[in-house]
């Protein structure tokens, strides 16, 4: 195990594997060991480029902090997270594709019941959210907990603001009620760059991209017996639909934000001005 | 670039990058891309290794601090910093081979004169090095700049216990002599464990690896002229020697820290108690 060169040196690293904790620990080890070093070897970086690698990932974890998480943006800029998405959810009949988590999600949104305004009061052009969550047989799943989070109409989460907001806003828990079903009143998201004012954006410079994503709505639906789905519903006909910057648009998920006369609203009320109304019926894979 | 699956998705992130800004970060980006989609393939993760991947980039870089580099010690560990040494720096007649930078080098560091005493008054067994800067043709480099850093009898260096040692100290900038020549004390190094209290030490950990590198010097030379030169001597006969945990032993960097008895010592002095004798004859490549 001395004097490794270019040629020897990815079995020696290969070697000291043998004594490995466990048989995934291993494997998943030495495919990052092959394959770091073939991508090494293909580039052949100066020292001046392996340091500024250093530095980027550097730079990328040190700007990661409760609400932002750069890491994840650039696995998602990288068509990372959709691969390991499709590698995980396969497409089926009756079952709503899935698309990538994304860094906004925040853990134990707050839970708010049907029909309530989630915009925490922010501007913006109101919208009507309703849905369905069923079983890939159709049948309704009451109960089943509906996570949703958007940005506001000029691109923007609640994290990314706070000051401003006051707190979570555009964002909350559901339970779907005893026919699958539920609804709730918010604000019409837009498209929007993710975060560019750190390494992953400079590296998106670099490469000759632009950082922006169509407008969507997140969701993410869990229920006893079915597959967590971690999804998007996003706005027909928004420019950027061929573009997005992490790769995430699939045909199925995209649905028109219908805007609406003043008058009833699909909740039994009657609105004097007009709004927006989208709905979408999701459907889960079985456990 | 809608409905990317397991198989589309790498040529849909490739054809974004027909932008780019220069040459080479296309085909760095290109090669990133290609080789990490890769990995990703063979080990087909889960969602929660996918997220445990993301924990560990983000807690190395947070890791990473003016006195900490925990993705060095991770390119170090996995190999990839001596791959990077072995594709930039050639073996050649009459030239010392490089090895690993390492995390604890520190920009600019202390000059100090010919013979000064470079232990910062930590406690050890004295150790006097001697040696000298030449081109590949043996010819002296006069002038020569020798930066050199290693750890205390323990194992650690001063930026690991700065508190303890007040300051920077077992590190130093000397200029070679007009014979290329250069000499200075200081205390004899140890073997040490890289700092593993960290992700990389967790990683080591469950791939059954020990943390250990052989007691060492480190050496950076550079003068008008040549090309800079990053290395290390290593402690002949240490137990680790064949086992480095960042692969940077080579035979030709082996020497003997030779034990003197009370006497007179190679810069011309007496000591009344033993003391320990390094030599090295460095060679530079031209530039």
């Amino acid at each position: 195990m001395r004097n490794v060169d270019e040629m020897t040196i990815t079995d020696a690293v290969l070697k000291r594997l043998s004594g490995a904790s466990d048989e995934r620990t291993a494997e998943i080890s030495a495919a990052l060991i092959r394959h770091l070093h073939a991508f090494v070897r293909e580039i052949r970086p100066t020292i001046e480029e392996w340091e500024k690698g250093i530095e980027f990932l550097t730079n990328t974890g040190r700007m990661c902090s409760s609400t932002r998480q750069e890491f994840v943006l650039l696995s998602d800029t990288l068509g990372v997270s959709m691969l390991v998405d499709a590698i995980n959810h396969g497409v089926a009949q009756g079952v709503t594709e899935s698309t990538v988590l994304g860094p906004f999600y925040v853990e134990g949104p707050p839970e708010r019941a049907q029909g309530e305004n989630i915009s925490g009061g922010l501007e913006g052009e109101p919208l009507i959210v309703t849905g369905s969550v069923r079983g890939p047989d159709s049948a309704p799943i009451g109960g089943a907990v509906v996570d949703v989070w958007h940005s506001d109409g000029d691109g923007y989460y609640d994290v990314q603001q706070l000051e401003h907001v006051g707190g979570l806003a555009m964002r909350a828990r559901f339970l779907a009620d005893g026919n699958g079903a539920f609804h709730f009143w918010t604000i019409k998201p837009a498209a929007y760059p993710i975060p560019h004012d750190g390494p992953v954006g400079a590296m998106l410079e670099k490469q000759g991209r632009h950082p922006w994503r169509p407008a969507h709505i997140h969701f993410m639906i869990s229920a006893p017996g079915y597959q967590k789905l971690v999804t998007h519903v996003f706005a027909e006909g928004d420019k950027y639909l061929d573009s997005d910057v992490v790769f995430g648009v699939k045909d199925s998920l995209i649905r028109e934000f219908v805007e609406m006369p003043p008058g009833p609203t699909p909740d039994g009320l009657v609105r004097n001005s007009s709004f927006f109304h989208l709905h979408y019926d999701f459907g889960l894979h079985a456990a």
